[in-house]
């Protein structure tokens, strides 16, 4: 077959039969979600103003877990439980998002297999564990850092499912070197950072309160 | 084409140039592996019983860890940086494994990304850390729980992308019922289940860790 393909996604011999373009602009996406997050993040903020003797840190945290635990929920959970987002032919936000974060990592519109299940569990598992952390924090429950640290680790062994697959598949999903760095690894950059950062928190955290454990123990003995 | 596979896997349309077949019987390998491992246990038990005041829980603990941690790092090891394993025309015990491993399932054969990828960072990270448990046990160390549920949650994960990428692509990678079951199924179970309630039991313990430095935090207050 000579034909042109019908998308605008890397590698050019990639299938999408009905694939239907992007109707808004990237500017106009980057936008709502932009507006959406800082919407959230905000009234977080103000809510969490009102909790009784709460740090800022908390705070900070609490804004985190709500902004990453919806965009789990709605932003991949919409990916990883509709396989033809890309046939959609009208300007539904959540099927555009996924067109066009495709240009940075064609693996999302081709439908690979790793990808599906990491995003599956991201949204089905971290997304309402994240929920759970808002609430944790809020009423100061001993649970708070071990779900917070699970949680992290579980982001950071799906960003590393995610590259390790890319590389050992040629790393050739990006529609140009604009994408590539806007899109696959500036983009995924916050949930290997930030993750790897609240990781090490809750985990000296954890082995503070495991010593304190110990020691009491000793005493009463 | 119409020639016949030159292997035994499914599917029967996997190309696997060089692909030389297994030297050793299903039961010297089993054995070999069920030798290697009851020794391995058997001195970890004995020698943890030397260790001041320790549970038999936990010394239960140390001879999975070290059971599981050679096993990732050998086994899985083996296969995450040999990519043509399958090619190897000695008896090589190693190569042999996971030639017979890949009747239950072909991917491992025919070098699914994912798989390699989990296979990967089992082997790598993984692996070391679970040495690293049987240290924190003996010693007592504070980062003993946390580091438990940590590579448990690990091995979780990577069971669940094992699974959820072989439904998403087909499931259909065994060469019979048998092998399905006993390989694939049966093989792998153990890492759902044992790491499952070790994980269990590590967040309790954390909990109550965390709850007890809340209470000495409010009494020095």
């Amino acid at each position: 077959m000579s034909m042109e393909a019908n998308h605008p996604y890397v590698p050019r011999d990639l299938k999408l039969p009905g694939y239907e373009p992007v109707f808004l602009s990237q500017s106009t996406i980057l936008a709502v979600y932009g507006a959406a997050s800082l919407l959230v993040v905000s009234l977080m903020w103000l809510l969490s103003g009102r909790i009784h003797k709460i740090s800022k840190v908390d705070r900070i945290l609490m804004c985190w877990w709500i902004f990453t635990g919806l965009t789990h929920i709605i932003l991949e959970g919409y990916f990883a439980f509709t396989p033809d987002f890309y046939k959609v032919n009208t300007p539904h936000y959540l099927a555009e998002v996924w067109k066009e974060y495709s240009k940075g990592d064609s693996r999302y519109v081709g439908r690979d297999s790793a990808v599906v299940a990491v995003e599956g569990i991201t949204a089905a598992i971290e997304g309402p564990a994240c929920l759970l952390v808002v609430y944790a924090i809020a009423k100061k429950k001993s649970y708070s850092y071990v779900l917070q640290l699970s949680i992290c680790l579980g982001q950071l062994y799906g960003c590393l499912v995610y590259f390790a697959t890319a590389i050992l598949e040629g790393d050739n999903f990006a529609t140009s070197m604009f994408y590539y760095y806007a899109y696959y690894v500036f983009a995924n950059m916050w949930w290997v950072f930030i993750p790897g950062a609240i990781a090490a928190r809750c985990w000296k955290k954890i082995c503070a309160g495991c010593h304190v454990q110990e020691q009491k123990k000793s005493k009463t003995r």
